[in-house]
């Protein structure tokens, strides 16, 4: 199989101050879909064009940010060996396993925490409940997006921007033990050698999930979500300010990948993005590299200036 | 790596039947930049965001369609574990390697003809080139697109659709041996169970190279290039008007893989598409069936009628 | 003021053979929202940006086609104005004032029979009811579009395209008469001198009503609605085919006028467009004169072809 | 004729520090073409589908800011008329006749100083030039966009937002002696009694001049181009930050007129505006009012918040 090992950011775990506006933002401004909830009280969603069972889970707590974040591998035999590499690697802390069932329709995941303070999971096995888009049957015959879609309507969960301290092992982990790419690389310093922000890629997208270096462990910038167009960030924007959501930034174009976008946060603060556009990352494509005085173009392309507010909110 | 193998469809080598009006098509029209010439009258050329050296090959010839089509694979090991399988499979006929340098910045070329009869390569090496957007260097704090676009100006080739009898054979081939997925399929016979189109992926991207079962060898149904958007498809439209290009089909929708697309002739009668969109595909997703008597919907969605001008013109 | 006379087209008829079917094609997929009917069981509609009561009359009859167009004029004195001037022309018949109420919510309108048999009727009162847009009372603080929008959710009635045979005597009724311009004209004959078609303008859009030679009396070739992007364009076409809506021809682009278009039937087989784009008309702005020649790329830019069923095809 | 008395804004006069830069910004980066250049030093420039000889005139000078702003009538028996009513109102100053010839192609213009301080002038006559897309000869059978356009090309010079302190007095001019409506106004005040804004047309567009009242007398806020399309605003952000234009905001939708819309200024502080979308204004269409307390919401719809810069910065 072309693509192997690690295939794709398969579930954000996001906690929330309260679950009644949260579930509002997520399903009526956002436009996910709930799929399930637990006796936990979670509540799992996913997006109209995921086949997966869920992608996005709900927890109510006294602090906003992100529990984990999961990632789907190919296999249960490539779920042992990455297990097992990642305990060698040394670079993680706090291994578990988490059986199955404790994500509903989900099997074993294995947990670990990154030099940077996060919480990720791998797993191979979740059950796949389509797209809504079959005419006559499941995948049959299908037309392009289904009926009955709300709000912002991503097509999938794309990725998540993390702040943490230990980039270096992060970074090291993503590519040495995970087998990601570096798509782009933001280099500070005098010499420009100190890696300040990382964009790793374990498929054809310019980022699966990125990192920036920051005095702090296991924070949360933003989880991100698909659009199939520009036209759809400007009605996005409209939406965010006909439901009275905080708007953070944009629409604007990313200098760093090239996606066209938006940024609002949910009613806990937790930061969220719809995008499109970018380009086709391959693992044999030249890193891309970002120099700290360029990173307000890098940032936000069409005003090239570093935005206070952007950098330093997270939860 | 998280993509393995087989990364991607390299170049495509078509033939033409004058090389001064094919070249004025496929630069100022089509949009692609010329990189080389080669002493047999070959011409290389690349689309803007492609980093390798080269992508289409022009060859003048009697008569119109593809030589060949060329697959990236990850390493040098792989080429020859790939080419190993391949004689092993038994599915192949006229395997030969070709030597590095015979096409230029390029290293050697293990080809054989598959059980449809078209020609395809394999090959781990071609020099990078870039894609002219670094501002401070290459790949140095880039813009999103570069200077000097001309025509259509796609940003890719993306993909063949190749007709051929033994489409069992070559299905078996791309995804035993060379580890493709299929993306979607077209069945037809009374209960469904004849294979006549198959849209096969190595990546991320809805297909790579489609098969359409007709009762030919190696035949060339179209090369397809890469759009940023539905607007640069109308813009397409509007410049295969102004420039008396023989016009297809299109501005409309594929059913399979969602794209929006429109087709054009090139002077040889060789068919080109530029499309945009489609979905993020992955190994693990359900293929898509379609049936053949929805098979308009599949092949043009909007009209949902079989176009046999489109299905029976081919080089 | 600056527009005077006749403002816009305010109203069209259309006859349709059930009423069930017309009224869910208006309402569900072409989008408009039904606002009243009446004691002939008569059905009139809106498009959700008109202020106006109604833009659109369905009334179920034995043969499809278009019972009559209305215009908006800027007020009574111009309204007996332009009455007095049609019938000093001398180029209408049946001239006849419907009362008062006719319509729903509307005021007298004159009526009359134009030299290609087409009825006409100008007024200069039908009741406001606005946009649903005001967030904070209606015109106060509005959103730019409001929820709750169906199917392809045109803004407005745009204009409609009209067969007949005395060309010349329409032409002049408009333009002489009720101070319209020839903003697009198609000119046949030997030496270009007979005119076939007019696209007419009464204000800043490329055509508020077309006229085609054909020898026929009063028939019907489409009324167009407008979208505001190429997408919705596109958005148009998935939902035709999702719909089984019979489709005529589109997404494409026409040369007059540049709109962006696509064409398509009511059960009863009415043609109906949507369409964004083209240019701001002036009455200064020279006539754009296609030859009949170049009818093709006039019509549908982008293939440059006549079709024989667009143009043969009305009701 | 349907439409009469005052056309369109005709030219706007800006004063630019240097030339040199100023026609490198309005050619390269905004994408005029350069038509004349007068004794004076003065350079005359129009947008590629004007068909009038110039709309943007540049001269150098110590200040930035507008000298002028031009608009056509008619007829030259509306621009007596007209200049006699502006007399008779007695809301002007300065009236004086600029003879014919003194702009390049040019007529007599009728000259006058409005209550905001502003200099406004009439004009009935200028020179078609046309707008290159006719494919053989002048508007005969045209393309939808002529060749060898460059930066964000805009189609035309759309309107002027303006400060200044007489607001009541400049409407009353507008509005009772010039023929425009008031497409929407911004409210202020315990009884959201005083008019503070006012956004006119003479036309189908959703303002042709805009002005806000301000304690200054004969201020530019900015002069704006027309867009086709909301990819083209994202396009002209990319050309902002690749050519270190400077930029003000955007790519965003406004509240007020619903367009959509980037900001930007030329080297010497003039700000620009290019954009797209809005709806079609009729003088029957309500006045939409906005309160000066959802101003931010008028003025840039997604954020909602009051922007200082872009109501304090002006020339």
């Amino acid at each position: 199989m072309a693509l192997t090992g690690v295939l794709r950011p398969g579930h954000v775990a996001i906690r929330v101050l309260e679950m009644g506006p949260a579930l509002k933002h997520y399903t009526e401004v956002l436009g996910l879909i709930e799929v399930a909830r637990d006796d936990q009280g979670r509540v799992f969603l996913k997006a109209w064009d995921e086949h997966d069972h869920h992608s996005v889970v709900l927890r109510e707590a006294d602090e906003a940010g992100m529990d984990y974040m999961g990632w789907l591998v190919d296999s249960h035999g490539s779920l042992e060996a990455l297990a097992a590499a990642v305990k060698e690697s040394g670079l993680c802390t706090n291994l578990e396993w988490i059986p199955a069932g404790e994500h509903p329709a989900t099997g074993v995941r294995f947990r670990f925490v990154i030099p940077t303070g996060h919480v990720m999971e791998l797993y191979a096995k979740k059950e796949k409940v389509g797209n809504d888009c079959g005419e006559d049957g499941p995948d049959i015959n299908p037309r392009p997006w289904p009926d009955g879609l709300r709000g912002m309507a991503p097509s999938r969960f794309d990725h998540c921007l993390l702040y943490g301290d230990d980039l270096d092992g992060t970074v090291e982990l993503f590519t040495k033990v995970l087998g990601f790419g570096v798509a782009e690389q933001v280099m500070a310093g005098p010499d420009k050698s100190l890696m300040i922000g990382a964009f790793l890629s374990c498929s054809n997208k310019a980022h699966d999930v990125a990192f920036i270096r920051q005095p702090v462990k296991g924070k949360f910038h933003h989880a991100s979500f698909h659009l199939g167009s520009w036209e759809q960030v400007l009605r996005a924007g409209d939406i965010i300010s006909r439901t009275r959501t905080s708007i953070d930034i944009g629409p604007t174009r990313h200098g760093i990948t090239r996606g066209e976008t938006i940024y609002f946060f949910d009613p806990s603060g937790n930061r969220n993005e719809v995008f499109c556009g970018g380009y086709v990352y391959y693992p044999d494509k030249p890193t891309i590299t970002w120099w700290e005085q360029e990173l307000g173009a890098g940032i936000f392309y069409h005003d090239r200036k570093l935005n206070e507010a952007f950098l330093s909110v997270f939860t």
